[in-house]
């Protein structure tokens, strides 16, 4: 199950950080470069964090089954799972296809919009994760600005007959799905501890959003998120080696 | 400008289909089997399309700068443009390097989910679209069941302080963002005529869930949708050319 899998990594690896393996656009004529120095940064890095997020910024340029594929096997090697951010939001037969190829990829989780809904939505996800052994993670509140245009609108309940935020009605729908974790961004705290008071010890919150984008690593930390997801600070670093190491120590300390 | 492209070539083509490029989950060891099927449509029924979209389907196996580049081009030799269907809902540096990546493989629009808002949301997408030339085609109601959990449900509107569909509000989005595109599935015909009045004659509407998905072709263009878009009664059918040509009989003769 993915849920233990990355309880049982974090605790051996001693950290909790999420690598984010994301780049800037690359001159395409320029792929091998972006290859290596992926693959130079999981190298650098692999000791001082618990997983390897992938995103477009290198399955477009690379290819899943070409340069993405290859990355997988190595961040493998190194004893890390991988989650492919994909924040899928399709129709359920189109969904279906998405889970298939980036599981067979060798891909452990991916991360899906439930405002998709579940019927001919997201429960194909379910679905092929659960017959491939691999996880699902929700997006409940994202870590941009515009994040409050949708994640943060009020909703209105049929059930309970009044308004609600819309990343409530997402935490319970990640426990109703039975996802294996939920992400908030490390830019909105307070709604990481709200969030997690919804969804108990039962689902962890990977939270991103740290460093550039302004969000702080400990605040998101003591507010109830169990990741951390960083990316750009790290992949941008001169020294990415010494970068991960300190943050780990500070949430370590902590 | 993407817009009068698709007007142009509708009217070149004497068509308002676009023909989805869908296929199942495929053989990975069969993936130059899936391009030279994908190939053979293309070929057989460009004569009957005005634009062709291509998804996951194909992205995933034969990879954005490999197989669907040279398919890009094929398309683009029978004088169609192409559409990316990839959902985009990410942060705005994240969306920002997908659409410079999708663009630059020469993909003429792409779609992107309102949901994920304007601030370090579309807005990047919007302004490479515009630096590029190429369009931006934004959800408002997707063809599937759950597609009414989320942009069925009700929001809060903060100015009129009262309700509003999120459809509604997404409509209103397109139009203030200046998409060249708006999706509402041919599933809800009601809901085509309702986004068709808030956005008039500005924003074209295309319309998914031909066929397959239980969508009536002749009843969502009567609706208001201006593009029809049909994917597996085409992709799969026995003769994709003869199921184009007699689709597009009937909508000329509607």
């Amino acid at each position: 199950m993915f849920k233990t899998l990355m309880e049982k990594t974090a605790k051996k690896k001693k950290s909790n950080i999420v690598l984010a393996l994301d780049f800037p656009f690359f001159d395409l004529n320029d792929k091998k470069n972006l290859f290596y120095k992926a693959r130079n940064i999981i190298d650098e890095v692999h000791p001082f964090v618990c997983a390897v997020k992938i995103n477009h910024h290198l399955v477009l340029p690379l290819g899943t089954f070409q340069g993405v594929k290859k990355l997988i096997e190595f961040i493998h090697e190194k004893e890390l799972p991988t989650i492919m951010d994909c924040k899928a939001n399709d129709i359920g037969s189109t969904n279906k296809v998405i889970a298939k190829y980036y599981y067979s990829a060798g891909f452990d989780a991916l991360i899906a919009n439930p405002f998709v809904g579940w019927d001919e939505g997201l429960k194909p996800i379910f679905e092929v994760a659960k017959k491939m052994q691999r996880g699902v993670i929700v997006l409940v509140y994202m870590s941009h600005k515009g994040a409050k245009e949708g994640y943060g609108q009020l909703v209105y309940d049929e059930e309970k007959k009044g308004k609600i935020a819309q990343y409530v009605s997402f935490a319970r729908k990640a426990l109703n799905w039975g996802a294996d974790g939920a992400v908030v961004g490390a830019t909105v705290p307070e709604k990481i501890t709200e969030i997690h008071e919804i969804l108990e010890d039962k689902i962890p919150i990977y939270s991103p959003g740290i460093g550039i984008q302004g969000g702080k690593a400990v605040s998101a930390f003591n507010a109830g998120a169990s990741y951390l997801i960083v990316g750009r600070s790290i992949t941008l670093a001169e020294n990415p080696k010494e970068i991960a190491r300190i943050l780990n120590e500070k949430l370590k300390i902590n």
